[in-house]
């Protein structure tokens, strides 16, 4: 069932009251749609997140992203800094997923690593607190947030960190 | 310092290469406005989340909540629920902090528990899988997406759950 179906029918249950939470169908449709992704993207002006992405996904039997070269800067003047990251890449990129990550709402707010799909949907995410609360080195916040963002969608890891 | 000045030099040091990540000022700035808020309210048309999430703020020392009977079944055709639902209650309420819940994106992305201030600003957020993957039933799914979000933003328990 597409993505569209699927939305259509969500919709009518949650306008029919009927609505009872998502559905294992539901959550296999988003699995396959990142499996069998051709083209996966990453805005990002330089490669750290991209190499630990990379680590993640394959660790999850997924297939290898590329960096999109873009600044993206401006995305945070925006009230969901990551989204905004995201939708530059898909608007600029013929990429069927974007993996972006900002911050998710005002200065403070901490981070926020989303997945949409070609359309800008959100399919998936992961987020942490600010450096100053986690203090973790960014490597390891992007590779948790990755790992957040895989397993809330029923991913597991094929091979060991 | 207010929000608007802290974006404002957030944003300058974005556009001049110079952000290195949230500040201690503007984190506990996130703090004082959910500390100091003088109505909190939330989205719901039952209330079982409403007691859920005001023990979550009575044990982290903070104001409670109180709910918004709106019926928010179409937010569910909105790219990010919750979030379509916290915009609804801020412009349908003089509350000062509203904390939604709704699906994070597509049917199957889990949810999103999300804290916005009276101009519909993202201050955090915690989320969770669906149900079919947390397997947590929906009170305790929420205490602890509403853990989650606040402990981000770098508050800690005052008294035990």
């Amino acid at each position: 069932m597409a993505f569209e179906k699927m939305i259509r029918n969500a919709f009518e249950e949650s306008r029919n009251n009927c609505r009872f939470g998502d559905t294992l169908e539901e959550i296999s449709e988003i699995q396959d749609y990142i499996r069998t992704s051709q083209k996966i993207c990453i805005p990002n002006k330089n490669g750290i997140k991209v190499e630990v992405l990379n680590q993640v996904l394959s660790e999850y039997g997924l297939p290898s992203a590329e960096i999109l070269h873009i600044n993206t800067n401006t995305a945070d003047t925006s009230r969901i800094p990551a989204l905004a990251k995201a939708y530059m890449a898909l608007d600029q990129s013929d990429a069927d997923l974007i993996i972006a990550r900002g911050r998710l709402g005002i200065p403070g707010s901490g981070s926020l690593l989303i997945f949409i799909d070609n359309k800008g949907r959100i399919l998936t995410c992961g987020t942490s607190p600010s450096h100053l609360i986690h203090q973790k080195s960014i490597e390891e916040a992007v590779y948790s947030e990755a790992c957040e963002a895989l397993e809330k969608i029923g991913f597991e890891r094929v091979v060991g960190p």
